[in-house]
């Protein structure tokens, strides 16, 4: 196996738990490797900093698997790491529908894998975890025997991998509609043509946590995606819901999912671009007692932090606009890049320049299923606020 | 009305809508006033800020009541705030016992009124409020109909301005003990002589948020007062809950709250100093599945700070080291002076220092009785994290 030493003067990132080691840190490597092999990474000093693998064409040349330097990385490897994985989320009430495994928080970098009932969604999202797939999915198939196994390896960011894009069925079959079930709510997944893996667990809990905001309310929605938050208004009461996404097939399985809870007479799901939807409101002078905005990452990476900025700012400066006295405003951000206090300072200059004063009732993060490894700032990506307009 | 002019160069906090204007920040009043007053004020251009009540021997001179130039501050004034601050608790679903009032985020700077089912417990903390504690009440005997109504201004806060320390009962009759409900628990509150108003409502979604990780599960708690989060632990299915806190009385009090909910077999309350109990358990080698910490303000003002990082750390780092692997940290801070980033640097050190991984699972701050003002930093106090320990 070969040896990847670190340089002398570098932050004691890794040390402290984060799993990557970026070309920049790496002094030397001495033996040979492929791309994708397993390596060990050793300190200048030639102490044992853990074993992972390594991807010389990514910038995260190296993702540490283990710290343990007796632990082989095999096959009882990654089934220990996906039991742990799976009795953590068991332990918390997780049960039917789930992330089962959150990369990196999981100690599994790169692999995400998301449990629909008997379906699993996986994604490989580097080179050498590539490699173990078919390992992942025997896994799988032992711990859960389970209908199908598909892959929703479709993403850009495999590009960085020089992995190509691509997405199929792994074992089983896997149909194009999963019913599920969130917070008591029934819901149609489509995990073949969906967003990401077909559907967004991480506001689960945040979607409980709107109830006693909606109460009796007028409410509406930008992004809604296939309308769960939506839903969630319904269910704790909401007297109208108007839910709007720029994507015709997900407008269409939201209105299939207001159906499914009985909910058509109080919400009306539109296709429409949030931007316009917002501007329409503000325009007519229609108001409401709840705005929800649920946006996608803006900033997908650091390059696109300002035009993310100004998105941001627009979105929640018009959303407060149409908000009435005392109403609420339930936002979020799920861009990494956007931290919790810059997107803080987005809501505050919007308030000022909405002219309103804001009460913070409650600030939280993505669902206990996608926990945040303290020392990878990547695991932390979900800001979600509920804010109180006075004005 | 006198009026206060404020200088030229200064932050615009105040038209943020922060409550406050610092004596340094003044520039001249014109006209006669009594400390304690209601003055106007105003920008060096002469454009009407608000108006509140002055108190020329505190740091903080001025408290803005209004913003509106045509609002009177009279019975009126007063009593549409504590309805508006009603209302919002009751949308919210509070009922029973909670913080009715919340000071500057409810509008009513340096006012807090606590409702412990028919008791109120009121403080006025600063001088220009005083002058209005027997206006308001008279207006909460007017909309709830105490049994009493009982002053709590015992707190060092006030010689900040100049007031006495008090306390006493300013309506009715006040018993010693008042039974509560909370989460479902029945609890016994003193308010004449316990910590603050007697109870810290500020937890409750907190203690409600600790279920998933207590069940069967021994628990250690620190600083446990009158014992709310190891009576949740133990109705949320915790095997064994031991529980310190360096107050005999409320101890005592405790001991009571646990026989009241039938679980005298689960928690043993004990006096202690946790300092010396974390010490003892990791000398011993004892392990917990949960340890929860739950400490007084150690920084009171920015001067105690230094001392306070202290203090955390070493109950922080004690409580890592005697929590099993998998086990979960539950830890909070109340002191303003440590925000969120410096408690959470605080955190890492720890697990730093006691060679843990950690995974963060939830971070919370305080109950929605306690709405925060955006604008007025002072009104966020509340961490309260949630942390899974990997070894």
């Amino acid at each position: 196996m070969a040896k990847v030493i670190l340089t002398t003067h570098r932050k004691k990132r890794i040390e402290k738990g984060h799993p990557w080691v970026f070309k920049t840190e790496i002094e030397k490597i001495e033996g040979n490797y492929s791309p994708g092999d397993l390596v060990e990474v050793y300190d200048f000093k030639g102490k044992f900093l853990g074993r992972g693998y390594i991807n010389p064409l990514s910038q995260i040349t190296v993702r540490i698997l283990t710290r343990n330097k007796d632990e082989e990385i095999d096959r009882n490897f990654f089934k220990k790491r996906i039991e742990d994985a799976f009795e953590y989320r068991q332990k918390l009430g997780f049960n039917g529908s789930f992330r089962l495994v959150y990369g990196e928080a999981d100690f599994l970098p790169a692999l995400i894998v998301d449990k629909f009932e008997d379906v699993f969604v996986i994604q490989t999202l580097a080179l050498g975890i590539e490699q173990f797939k078919d390992v992942i999915v025997d896994i799988l198939r032992e711990m859960f025997q389970p209908r199908g196994i598909y892959e929703r390896n479709d993403v850009p960011v495999r590009e960085l991998e020089g992995l190509p894009l691509t997405k199929g069925c792994l074992f089983g079959n896997v149909p194009e509609k999963i019913l599920i079930e969130e917070n008591g709510l029934k819901l149609y997944v489509d995990v073949i043509n969906g967003q990401k893996t077909g559907y967004f667990f991480d506001q689960k809990e945040n979607r409980l946590a709107i109830g006693p905001f909606v109460k009796g309310a007028e409410v509406l929605e930008c992004f809604c995606y296939t309308g769960s938050f939506a839903l969630s208004a319904a269910r704790f009461g909401a007297k109208k819901v108007i839910a709007f996404d720029s994507s015709r097939e997900a407008i269409e399985l939201a209105r299939e999912n207001a159906a499914l809870n009985g909910f058509e007479g109080i919400i009306e799901f539109h296709e429409g671009n949030a931007f316009d939807v917002l501007r329409h409101f503000y325009k007519s002078g229609k108001k409401f007692d709840v705005v929800i905005l649920d946006p996608p990452a803006f900033a997908k990476n650091k390059q696109a932090l300002e035009g993310a900025i100004r998105g941001y700012k627009e979105i929640n400066l018009r959303a407060l606009k149409i908000l009435k006295p005392g109403g609420f405003l339930i936002t979020s951000s799920c861009s990494h890049h956007v931290d919790e206090d810059l997107f803080w300072e987005i809501i505050e200059s919007s308030a000022w320049d909405a002219h309103v004063t804001l009460r913070v009732i409650e600030t939280r993060t993505q669902a206990k299923d996608h926990p945040i490894l303290a020392a990878s700032n990547e695991t932390r990506y979900l800001k979600f606020f509920m804010l109180q307009v006075i004005k």
